[in-house]
């Protein structure tokens, strides 16, 4: 994987467990965080806002290596790992500097709404290549 | 897998997003809360308090089938599904009722802290045992 | 204040930080989960499923008296402390058995919503007298 | 109170509810990060390694004036309110651009941690002094 596009962050104190170290599941956010500021960077909001469809997740997992503690500056790098006529999926890799934290991945369904029921639909055919474009990937 | 222990939870407001539904992390904080409740039906605590190592992730995984809304009451069935020498993985199943909601599978290491540093070590032999037991899985 | 109607909570892992106890912010969750078990109990939702307003808040406040740790079980009692044409006050005690936690308040408005538009409304008539009643308390 | 030290902050996805808006108790983890931003800019750290003391809530509370949405761009302004002996209290303002969005308070006081026990202690002089000087505040 290339680097792809990078979000910064810092660790918050509520984002600490009682064993004094991030808490597994904001590793999640954490990921989150990287793909929407990729979208904005791809001048898109993933909210539906600007294009009215929803992007609920398939999957998602993390390969923990090392602990993040409180005030830590990390690097999420992000990019589009995979495609499909329905699905994106995202590879993430977080790192403290020199130091690898961890690697993941996310897999999100594009979807219809109709209030609360979602209908699975095709990707729009721009999304994808605006994404690559922002995260630094060639065109396929 | 057999159904193992099985958690059971009622979704709250502040675990649903704008999409109206769980926002994805959170299926991992109920992962997570599955687990414990097993160590306390086994008997034990997972914090240390009665046994002085900790159980950091080495990984973390769910596949989403169907989205979970406000007050849905749901059961998060839990079993022992892989041991090392140094590592414990479990499977989870989230059902709502009779509706698959989602699959997850967490791996913890065990460690010996010293301060904020950690150190594999061994798996207690009996964790296993009472583990397995709590969950109505056979001795291997 | 009377009592109320009493919510009980098991602390969880995540909710606690690196101080070793549970999150403030945490606190504030609880108070919502006891206000919606009492509504809950009054046959009632608040999320606009069965009743087509909101209820945003207008403040929150809490006072802590001892800290809560992982596994603690908690009472959360919750009661109509104060009404208005166009709001509802809640107060909370926590306790941990016979130990005084800390108590807090939440004061919510009504309102009709237009998308993201909020606009103040009447509170629905009978909404106050069955939370009175699901609290235990006397009707005014 | 004047404007104090400024933090800024965008809101996240995960941070929403199924009301669309932000969850009314985040606010009180935002003010969290804007303490903390306010004591880095005053070269301290507020969780105990270059201090050994502890920090822990003794209030909280907000007032909410206008909800937050999914990325939008927030100033939390933080400044030193009121001090004691024992404690000091935080003022806050959240703001969006030119429109209020709230104000809240927190107090803490100063406690020496003796493993989980606290024991109420007198904040260290040159705390308050630092704080106040990074938040643009006259000495007193």
């Amino acid at each position: 994987m290339s680097a792809g596009f990078v979000y910064t962050r810092r660790v918050v104190f509520y984002e600490t467990d009682l064993a004094g170290v991030v808490h597994f599941s904001n590793y999640f956010r954490y990921m989150e965080e990287a793909e929407h500021a990729l979208w904005r960077a791809a001048g898109m909001r993933i909210d539906g806002v600007d294009l009215d469809v929803g992007w609920p997740r398939v999957s998602a997992t993390f390969d923990y290596k090392r602990p993040l503690q409180y005030e830590d500056e990390i690097q999420i790098a992000v990019s589009v790992s995979a495609v499909t006529r329905r699905t994106i999926q995202y590879a993430f890799q977080i790192t403290r500097g020199d130091t690898a934290i961890g690697v993941g991945s996310m897999t999100t369904a594009c979807v219809a709404r109709d209030g609360v029921a979602m209908r699975s639909i095709d990707v729009p055919a721009d999304v994808v290549s605006k994404l690559r474009a922002a995260a630094g990937q060639a065109a396929e």
